[in-house]
């Protein structure tokens, strides 16, 4: 059912994983209309979708086929069966967990990054994109305000670049004693795993209390810090957050950096998400001091628009990556250019690499750096709406303020006595309701024992009446639900 | 420039990182196009191509631009200045390093689950896509011999998979000490550097003696491990390798399976590239004794033909990626389903995940598994005509033999007595030569201290004659240069 070459000029020696030109253009036109027709549809589609394993597995669990299937049934296979049974992640009404809706252009670079199949790990292989890795880090690092000799690399995620950031703070921290990182109770789990990945102990991760608007308290560090060290522990990093997972808090960064300095310990900020904010002069001043990190760790496919997967993350002195990460085996010693030629694979966890910059660099170069400053100065925007009309509204009760593109609330029936458990029933009705719908997709967290629902608005497609229509449909289920 | 939606029905809302459906698919057949193109001409282009830093800053390096470009300019750009300077790692004569040639059905992939953005952490978020990545897990599993209950994640690549297998067997590894891990001087630098991340110092990494063959000796490693146990080390793993890099060696599987039940230590085997190998009778001959591990790191876009990144390792008790990564913050309390419903974000370094399985479960499920197995067969098969063609040439020496797809050999002119310094200054020039005229590339290596020619043949591409064409290159170059 495949036509393949047969070989071509090469005396019948094809391969049966080729194909002609003409079929790898008709499936390749296939896909895009596909994808065109299901961007175009998106608004109108579903915000959620899936279904359990046990009416998946007899839908798709079996053997590989022996022999080839007609390739147009299996990509309509996949259309069909599997890639319309998940969330969509990128739809204007998904405001769960952190969204990510990336540009055409971005997918595109995706696209050609597999199809020249880069290989991202040294020079010698892949000189024009590692050019271009080099290009794309140096605007982040202007974007943070880091000094001009600070680098990094790109990565697979944030979970990756917190990773790579805390190995490395583990490799310059000095003295002795069990190893400690300091983060506050709103830090990013991944931080945590990093940390236990890293050999820190459960024990050695520490946690620091916030303030009542979710931000870490610099002097809680402090003293922190003071007794830990005179009680034997290494610390290794303190891990602020620029965008906490749950509310959008930004740490104080200035004051968590003093402190830093005062212990001598490695400074990291969290910017996942967060830290595309500095594009806009609102989050600029609420990133303040975010150039004052040891390291950064920075989300493209978050808050810069760009699909699975693109991390990033930064160090003020990029040496460090070299030192704990650097391999040499002897299969890879004609890699060794000149010191200027940027071997990749030699600072983080990957030796393998795809292209991961050219879809950041294609994006900005073809909407321009204003569009994207304007796509996140929106969701800014409409997380204030909401906040407003949270703060204005009978039944909705706001639990954390609009921070970055975060708003935390929860359903609250008017001239009600519930106690909270009822409350956190009801929410977590109203929420499945809302989910199951279709209509919009939201997740919900926990703030104070609290049971909040929780708005992340970055998709640059959202518009205001997408975010009041959630909000006056979560108004709508509760009253249906409270009153039944 | 950009052609935006001007906010469609939504009042005059619309984006600047929107695109029309117009646009959309006309950029996306000029892409399609463009790797069509590429791919029919691959075999007449260089098979590398590169530049240095100083060439290339001057083209590249630039401030994002404030408004938009032309996005047909871009991506012709992209393809002219940043694409065309890269190693064709999947060019029928790239035998440098471990190529790796993807087929088209997995390329179309790349591009769907970068078009419908998968996030692939949880199975709330992508019940499809996580069955997928369970079925070709299950295919994996079944392939290497592994128990019904193994199991284990995708990753980014081989490095990602045995970092993750280290972390596992550190959390299983009881009693006290310093923490070692023991491979062979064959074994894979990631494995090293994912030691190091997991807190093993430089001196727990312990280096195992290999036989003539470059294979692991297991009575040295029964003796090592005894020592050891003695001296106070903690050895939390044995990594053997099934296809190791320089010479595609593959340790006795079934002894180090031995000396690690006896020894009660964890047995990893890296068989990146190798693995797949299993998918041939001498392949599963050869690696013998896989299906022993307690881990096993795979590398799909090796020599299963996916474009980068798709690494996976399995684990003989899956249960132990939970213990070692599982983390459920507040903020993703939604995603507790059952317990049948994976959330492969618990499984490994990552929680934004894309969908890498998809594009092995397309290419299989349309090619079929004989037409995989028919491939890997042919790199086994042309590794043997290259080992053959040295054997019986008068002026290329044999370092090392055809194992898998690898043959390691040098330039030795026909009745000169040099030494080893002046073979090496000699053939670093041939491969100089070979790799610059774009013909061919090779790699080199070093193997008991002599500089050898490395040529790794792992495409579905290459022919006999792209075998037999370089090695006369290299006699050819080798004759002009020995005899200036």
């Amino acid at each position: 059912m495949i036509e393949t070459d047969g070989g071509g000029g090469g005396g019948g020696e094809g391969s049966g994983l080729e194909m002609t030109p003409e079929t790898m253009r008709r499936l390749g036109y296939r896909v895009v209309d596909a994808l065109v027709e299901r961007w175009s549809g998106l608004r109108e589609d579903r915000a959620w979708s899936g279904g359990s394993r046990a009416e998946l597995e007899p839908l798709l669990r079996e053997d590989p086929p022996a022999s080839g299937r007609d390739a147009e049934e299996v990509i309509e296979r996949a259309l069909d069966e599997v890639l319309s049974r998940a969330g969509r992640i990128d739809h204007p009404r998904f405001f769960a967990f952190i969204p990510s809706s990336p540009t055409w252009p971005s997918v595109l670079a995706d696209f050609l990054a597999a199809g020249f199949n880069v290989f991202q790990g040294t020079w010698l292989e892949s000189a024009g994109p590692s050019q271009v890795e080099l290009v794309v880090l140096e605007w982040f690092r202007r974007w943070l305000d880091l000094p001009e000799a600070a680098g990094g690399l790109l990565t697979s995620g944030g979970s990756a670049a917190n990773l790579v950031a805390l190995v490395a703070a583990r490799e310059r921290a000095e003295g002795s004693g069990r190893p400690a990182v300091y983060l506050s109770d709103e830090g990013h789990t991944s931080l945590e795993r990093a940390a236990r990945i890293a050999g820190v102990e459960t024990e050695g991760i520490r946690t620091v209390g916030t303030d009542a608007r979710f931000r870490l308290e610099p002097g809680s560090l402090d003293e922190k810090l003071r007794a830990d060290r005179a009680s034997g522990w290494r610390p290794l990093a303190v891990c602020a957050s620029a965008g906490a997972t749950n509310t959008g808090a930004v740490d104080p960064l200035c004051e968590v950096a003093r402190v830093c300095r005062d212990h001598g310990v490695w400074f990291h900020v969290d910017a996942a998400y967060g830290g595309f904010a500095v594009l806009t002069d609102r989050g600029r001043s609420a990133l303040e001091g975010i150039g004052l990190a040891d390291s950064v760790t920075l989300d493209p496919h978050k808050w810069l628009f760009q699909p699975y997967e693109a991390g990033c993350v930064l160090l003020r002195d990029p040496r460090g990556l070299d030192e704990a990460f650097r391999v040499l085996p002897e299969y890879l010693q004609d890699t060794e250019l000149g010191l200027q030629e940027v071997n990749f694979a030699n600072r983080g966890v990957q030796l393998s690499r795809s292209f991961r910059a050219l879809k950041i660099w294609m994006s900005v170069q073809t909407f321009g750096l204003s569009a994207f400053r304007e796509a996140v100065g929106r969701g800014i925007d409409l997380a204030l709406t909401a906040e407003e009309r949270i703060r204005s509204s009978a039944s909705l009760e706001l639990l954390s303020p609009a921070s970055l593109g975060i708003v935390c609330f929860r359903y609250r029936p008017r001239g009600e006595d519930r106690d909270e458990d009822s409350l956190e029933e009801l929410n977590v009705r109203v929420q499945a309701r809302i989910n199951e719908d279709g209509f919009a997709m939201m997740s919900s967290t926990r703030l104070a024992g609290r049971y909040s629902l929780r708005l992340c608005i970055l998709n640059y497609r959202s518009r205001r009446d997408d975010v009041l229509a959630t909000l006056e449909r979560v108004e709508a289920v509760g009253a249906e639900l409270a009153g039944g």
